[in-house]
Formats: C-alpha cells, structure tokens, sequence
C-alpha cells in the first residue's frame, strides 16, 4: 500500500482512523465555512445510490415528492413551545438582503438599510413551515392523507463537528403526513420506520435496532419518536433514522383542521421521518477496516474494478480486447464495473487505490492470464483472492457480489450480537459500559433515572425496543419498577 | 370543464392565464416567505423527470456530481470584482447563529451574542466557495480536467418575483469545471451549450436559439456567456439555460495555479453552467392552452391516463380487469401510465382535470367498448379524440407518444418561425417590436447603443447566434458596421 494512503488503525486511534478515511478515500471535506462539509464525487456517488432506493422505497409506500422553502420566518418557528425549544439555540439566522460597497472601498459591507422586518430561519427541519403550508391544502378528509417527501439541506449551528456525522449543513430527506386518524398517523409512523431498517439492513448491510425513544431523547414536538439504531466496530451507538409520531402537535400550532367524514372538524394528525447524509458516516464506521473502506455491493460507486497487467502495448491491446468483452456481459447483468486501463499507474498502486476506496470486487488480468484462459479475482471485504476460469466469469462475479453483501452483513451481526449483553446490576454497568456495545438493562422509565446514568456513564438510553424480550424487572438504579429492558450504549 | 378549473384566456391577460395555470394545475404556489414558491407534487415531478434526463447526460460527457456549502463567506464573494458586483444587491446575508428566549416572553429574538465574526451569504451561485476548494485539489496538469456538477438550492433576492420564472430562492444545477488549457475550456463551454439545447429541443420540445450574450448580458465574472433563447406564446423570450467561460478570473481571484506538462505553472482555466427550476416556466408557456398544460409525453409525470366509464360496480369490475392488461402491456413498453378509477369523481370532471394537468394521452372505456371491442384515445395536444379497436392499443399508443413530441416541438418551431423577422430600420425596428417575436437587426457592438435600444423599446440583444447568416452591415441605430445581425426581443 503506498504509504501516503496509509491509515491511522483503529486500534490505535479509531476516531482519527474515521478521519483519516473520509479524506483518503475522497469522501469528503471540511470547508472553509465553519462546520459546512464538502462532499466530494466518491462520498456523493454513495449518497446518489442511497438517495435512488430511499426515494424508491418511498414512492413504492405512496408518496411523492415536492419542494418547501429554505427559509423559515421566526415567528413560525416559535408557535410549537416545544419545537421552538429543541432548535432556538443551533439555528443560521438571516437578517438583511443586501451587500453594498464598503465606504473605506474595501469590498462589500452589509447594507443596513436592507434590513429584513421578519428574520429568516435557515430551515434546521422544515415541520413549521411545511405544517404553515398544508392548512391551506387541508379542508376536508378527501384531502388527507397528505403524503409528501423533500430531499433538502438543512442548517443546525452545531459547535463540534465530525464529517458526515455532525455537520452544520447536511442533506437529507425529511417526509410530512397529515392523515385523519391517531392510528393512521401512528401505522405511517411504523411503516416508515421499517423502511428505514429494511434500508438499512438490505442495503447498507447494517443490522438496526428499532425502538421508540425516552422522552428526553424525542424530537422537539413529537409525541413519540421511533428510530433504528446500529452498532459501530468501535462499540458505540448510532442513531441512523428517526421517524417521528406528531400527534395533533403541528395542526393545532397552525391551525389546520378538516371537515371529518361525520361533519365535525377535527385537527390532523401527522407524522415525520428523516434520515440524512451521517447515514455514509454509519456506513463507513460500521463495516470498513485499516486497509479503507468496505462497501456493500449495493451502495457501492461501482461494485467490480478491472485492472490489466503487462509489459506491452500490444499486451495491454490484447488485455484491453478481453476485458471489453467481459465489461459488456458484467453490465447486461446489471453490475457497475470500471476498467482502469490508466497507463500511468501502476497496478500495485491501483490495487491500494481500489482497496482504500472499497470497491466489492477487483479483477486483474495479465497476459499469463489471456494464455491460460484465466483471471484472478480479490475480495474486498475478506481480503482473499483466487485465479479461476475466465469462463462465465459474469455470472461468478454477480454471484459473489451478493454474497459479499450478505457477509458484510452477518459479520456486523455478530459483531453486534458479540457486544450485546445483559446487566442487572449499575455496578455491573459501569464496568461493561466501559468496554463498549449495547448493555440491556432495567430502567424506571424516569428523565431523572436517565439523566443520572448519563452523568456518570456518558450512556444514553438508544431505545426502547419494540422487538425481544419484554418481561418487567426492577431498575437497576432505584429498583423501581421496570416495563423491561431497553438498549443502553454511548452513542455518535 | 369545471368551473373552478377554468384559467383566464391567453388572450385576454397572457401573464393571469399563466398564474392561472400555475396555481389550477397544482404545480407551485406562493409561500409565506416573500418571493419563495413551494413547489407541489405535480410542479416537482417534471423536475424530477428534467433532473433525471440532464442528469444522465452530464455523466455521460464525464461529470460527476458533488456537494458544496449553502453559505459562501462575506469574503470570499468580495474576490472577483465583477462577480460581487453582479451579486451584492441581492444576497441573503446570515448574521447570527442563534435565537433565544425573548426577556418580555414573547417568543424568541435573535441573540445579540450570537454574532458571526464574518457574515456568511446564502449562495446566489458557487463560483467563489468552490474555486477556494480547488485551490487544495488542483496542483498538476495530472489533475485537470476536474469535471464536476452540483443540484442545489441558490437564492437570490428578486424584488418582482414570479412563479418558477423569477424566485429568491430557486432549484438548479451549476457544472464547475476546470481546465490545463483555454481551448479545453471553450470547448467544455460549448459541449453543456450543445447539451443544454439537445436538452431543450429533444425533451422539451422547445426550440432553441443558440448564441452569445453581448458583454451587458455577461454573467458577472465571465469572460464569455453562451445561451439558449427560447420564444414563448406571448412573443417574448425566455433565456433557459448558460454556459460561461470565466477565463482565469475565478484562478486569479483564488490564487490557482498548476504545473503545467512543461514544467511551468499557471493559472487554471474555468467554466460553469446552469440551468433552473426556470425552465418549468418555460415548458408552460412554450405549448399550453387555454384548456391548460400541453406537456411533451417526455417530460410528463405520467404519460397516460386511463379513465373508466361505467354505470355499475359489476361494469367497473369488468373494466378494471380489462385495463389491468393494458396497464401492464403498456408499461412493458416503458410507457407510464396512470388508471384513474376513482369512484369519487364523474368521468367527466376527470377528463378536465387531466386535461388541465396536461397529460399527452387519454384512454377512455366504457362498457359499450368491451363490447366492440374499442377504446377511446384523446390527444392532449391537438384536443382530437378517436374511437379504436382495443387490438394491439398499447403498440399505437406508445407510437402515438411520440408523434404528440414531435407535434409539439413543430408546432413551437412554426410558432418561431412566424414571429422571426428581420428589421433593417430602427423606424421598423420600433414598430415591429410592439407586436413581439424575435427581430435580427444589425447592431454596432457597443453597450451604449444597447442601452439605448433597451430604454425606448425594452427590447435586449438576446444573443449573437453562433449559426445563421453572418453577413455584415450597418448598425439600425448608429450606421457604423455590424458584424452580423443579433436576436432582439423582449424578454422573461
Ligand atoms: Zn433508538
Ligand atoms: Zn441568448
């Protein structure tokens, strides 16, 4: 591996490993405005591919997508206390519309005549004015249900960020129902939460928790807050997606009712859900290895790589001819493949180059290879490489890709099961807390109970599960009653 | 057709008629935030579908997609004379970053502590952020040329706004690229110019004139601007798309140098491009009626539209179990299709509705035509209908698709055509330019003339087209030579 691209291993320093990554695999950036990241091609290729399923996904469950303002004015933003609360102190404010020529003639200063009569939020999540929106679309039930997506950036000011993970600006999608009834509300809620894991479990390989939120952990201005967690290698919890149960929160700050179909009016009920670009920081951190990134063939850029080795240009004329044919099979079965014939590389470096940025599957052909009738073929996610028949290569290759993604998968999984366990007792929690992973433990259900454990072991209550074992127990902490066990770790 | 559907007449008041439609055919409307539209389901769908097509052709002429921030420092707009100059006055300027708590309780108010050192400006375009990042990616001719397009939301202060035409905040995208060498990068300028009018002519439908801006209507920082002009119903012209060759004043501004294959260095050379949510009004206003949208079959969110006639729940189930085959065979072909079999809605509050949204092909069946063995088929674009046998309807109506896109596009193009004069007189000049259209006149190549022209007749040099007669003459206005005659019209 060329030592520029070397990476810091994990096992030295597992954060600076991550930020070594993102930069040396061409991920991303940071820029020059404070906490705005750069996503460059490769980290975007990524976010295109998830984009394109999500976006699937949804439209398969019957929404569509449409476009809201990037601007909020203030006072909308504070009609929900809670809402208000939750974002007021992290919010991009926009207070004038103009620049104008600096007196002293030293470029541009803010006009202070254009000073705006209503500052503008930049949208930390778009709820207010979205809710603001639908009373004018909303009369009756035949209006409803609303099922709306936007695929938007969105600002929150945070004071420390990490490249995908926290950012001051990032992408995401944000989905806004309004329905008619409590239940209906609250099955879109679930729906879209389990489209959330199927994503993140059959696509980015990722097995996920899902579980309701503690109060202190809900959105503000929801009644409930589900969402999926994953476990990163270096035991720590990631919340991936949230999908958020509004209640009648958002009608009733903006006043939008409908006519029921007995004749009453009612307010609407309503639902949000999001996940965001910090799902390729989940992606990254949950399956790649000092050697770079490791994709799963379904969210990868491209899932196979060609390189040819000679010493000619007739070999590489002769190498070039072959793997045009196999290029043309690869993709008539669907599989994106690069061939990278670039002379002034060597293939060693490829091989790094290719190895860092994770690509599923390398082929390397030589001319012994075009004499034999052979090519070797090397795995990404076990490092492993074998020569075989160049025969039928196509369908071997597509074969093994969906292998690859099922191994990433498992191997997460029993990473996850490997570091998950049982605690009965806070003394036996602050000792394995210390060691990573989830620790299930009994909780009585109080802020006060939560916030405790949280001071004195930086864990946090990642969820409440909806599935496993639900039998009541007694708080670890206060021995109170306890409904069952819940998903504690230290979290992204 | 409904009452409530009904648009003001072209005739009467072109510019309601379009506001009309806007708003009846659910494509947009205005938000509570001054001059920024939200932009429904139906509005967005045709975005998706443009996004989706510009998209494929951008890589496949080697681009690739990235991500930059929403917020360009106060200074780094100031480093371009011309760029800040062109944009100063209408910048949405951030210049807090948190709210809090009013001290009188009322809501929140900006935190006066939260004050950012420099302002940050909402990106009315990106040249100046993503020059100073590829100050740190480019360093050898090796890493040129550097080809990459951005989707993004920009924002702009427009005192008059109009929906999709003119927004303060609007959706497009903005190709960056740079290049070794200033005939590389005239070259890239004039592929995206060949592309943004492949674009317009081949999926729009809109005819295109293809030209270069005089330096009046030079996008600040270019050293050239290329575009396309389309003409809309009303006789004025709509500017849908540009392509800049910026020389090396964004290099220079930015300080970015390679080194050459000489071994030399030197300042790097750039274009941009974009084109906007702007060319959702365009679409409008090139083919609708006053029945309202016409849209090519290739850019409409659903292509046909299958309406039931029936008198009872047992006919409907008959008609239902015939359209499913149709559906099917219809999509097998790549055709889009929706069956509307709404129990709500009479068929013909139905047919005036997909009328309104101006969707290519209507089927109609009713329980007679299972009988015969027939079909209706109505053509959006000419209002023909016809009664067929159902035999093989799916390979007709895929056929008829289409016919209706080339129909439309030769209908817009008779249109320019007629409305195409050439004016050898300003005497003529003034009296024809009141009836609209585009005039190709002799102009002596200064601004003041320009100017002039545009004070008494509101007309603008749309562009010095690169085809056509290049015959010299003598200006209308000065008589002093003119290279070639140029495209005046009124304009969006
Ligand atoms: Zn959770
Ligand atoms: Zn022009």
């Amino acid at each position: 591996m060329a030592e520029l691209k070397e990476l810091t291993p994990r096992s030295v320093d597992y954060s600076q490993w991550y930020q070594d990554l993102v930069i040396k695999a061409d991920m991303a950036e940071n820029s020059a405005v404070r906490g705005c990241m750069v996503i460059k091609p490769y980290g975007y290729a990524i976010w295109e591919k998830m984009q394109a399923e999500l976006d699937r996904m949804f439209k398969e469950t019957g929404h569509q997508n449409a476009y809201f303002p990037l601007f909020i004015p203030k006072s909308f933003l504070s009609k929900e206390a809670a809402h208000v609360e939750g974002f007021a102190k992290e919010c991009a404010v926009v207070t004038h519309y103009r620049l104008k020529a600096d007196s002293e003639g030293k470029g541009v200063v803010v006009d202070p005549a254009a000073k705006l009569e209503e500052e503008l939020i930049v949208r930390p999540t778009s709820e207010t004015i979205i809710w603001s929106t639908y009373k004018n679309w909303i009369q009756s039930y035949r209006d409803l249900p609303l099922l709306i997506n936007q695929w938007a950036n969105v600002v929150r000011w945070e004071m420390r960020t990490r490249l995908f993970l926290r950012t001051a600006e990032f992408l995401w999608q944000e989905g806004h129902t309004a329905h008619a009834t409590e239940s209906e509300a609250l099955a879109e809620t679930k729906q879209m939460l389990e489209v959330y894991a199927s994503f993140a479990e059959n696509f980015m390989a990722m097995p996920v928790v899902k579980g309701v939120k503690s109060p202190n952990e809900r959105f503000a201005g929801a009644v409930e807050t589900f969402c999926i967690e994953g476990l990163m290698q270096d035991g720590k919890a990631l919340q991936a997606g949230t999908s958020h149960f509004l209640g009648q929160n958002f009608a009733k700050a903006f006043d939008v009712t409908f006519a029921t179909k007995e004749g009453n009016r009612d307010y609407v009920w309503a639902t949000s859900w999001g996940v965001s670009t910090r799902l390729i920081g989940a992606l990254i951190m949950c399956h790649s290895d000092d050697n770079g990134l490791v994709l799963p063939p379904k969210l990868a850029p491209y899932q196979v790589v060609i390189v040819p080795i000679y010493r000619s240009e007739e070999q590489l004329a002769q190498i070039d001819g072959k793997v045009a044919e196999i290029v043309r099979k690869l993709r008539a079965l669907g599989v994106s493949v690069k061939y990278d014939n670039n002379d002034n590389k060597k293939p060693g470096w490829k091989f790094a180059e290719y190895e860092l940025k994770g690509v599923p599957v390398r082929l390397a052909l030589g001319a012994r290879d075009l004499d034999n009738g052979t090519i070797e073929i090397a795995r990404r996610d076990t490092l492993t490489k074998e020569t075989r028949s160049i025969e039928n290569i196509e369908a071997y290759v597509k074969a093994l890709l969906d292998e690859i993604q099922d191994n990433i998968y498992q191997k997460a999984f029993n990473f996850r099961t490997s570091v998950t366990r049982t605690v009965d007792s806070y003394e036996e929690f602050k000792v394995e807390i210390e060691k990573g992973g989830f620790l299930l433990a009994h909780w009585d259900g109080t802020p006060e109970t939560e916030e405790l454990i949280k001071a004195e072991t930086k864990a946090t209550i990642r969820c409440i599960p909806l599935e496993g074992d639900k039998t009541p127990g007694k708080c670890m902490v206060t021995g109170k009653p306890s409904a069952q066990r819940v998903y504690f770790a230290r979290a992204y």
